[in-house]
């Protein structure tokens, strides 16, 4: 079974990345560009025998090593 | 309207980061952890008009600036 794990930093957490990359899309000519957040996405294969199981154990890897609970959110999807 | 690209490396493209996150999720105590892929989101507030713009707009940035093609693949997601 094969979860996603998105790791996105918080609303109002200053995002320098995302910044960065939105400077770069205005410089490249692209106009109509708003605020830019970047985050990462973690994809995993799991051994879990059902989607219940396997979000549970994706969550609690995300909180325990993927994402950094104080300053970044996460979503988990699972696919089969 | 707002669009979300994920950039992955290809597959056959070495991760070494999504093999660092499998050995500390293994270290962890995490079983039934199989092949761990880490990549990049980013998301864009864009003013285009409707849906199609906004997509076809998110992928010329991706192959412009965020993804780089020769070890990368991205795909974007649009949401109102």
């Amino acid at each position: 079974m094969r979860a996603r794990v998105t790791v996105m930093l918080k609303d109002g957490v200053l995002d320098p990345q995302g910044r960065a990359i939105g400077h770069a899309l205005c410089n490249l000519g692209f106009a109509g560009v708003g605020e830019v957040r970047a985050g990462k996405v973690i994809e995993l294969e799991l051994t879990a025998a059902d989607p219940d199981a396997a979000r549970l154990q994706a969550e609690e890897m995300a909180r325990r090593l993927l994402a950094n609970m104080v300053i970044e959110r996460f979503s988990v999807e699972i696919a089969q």
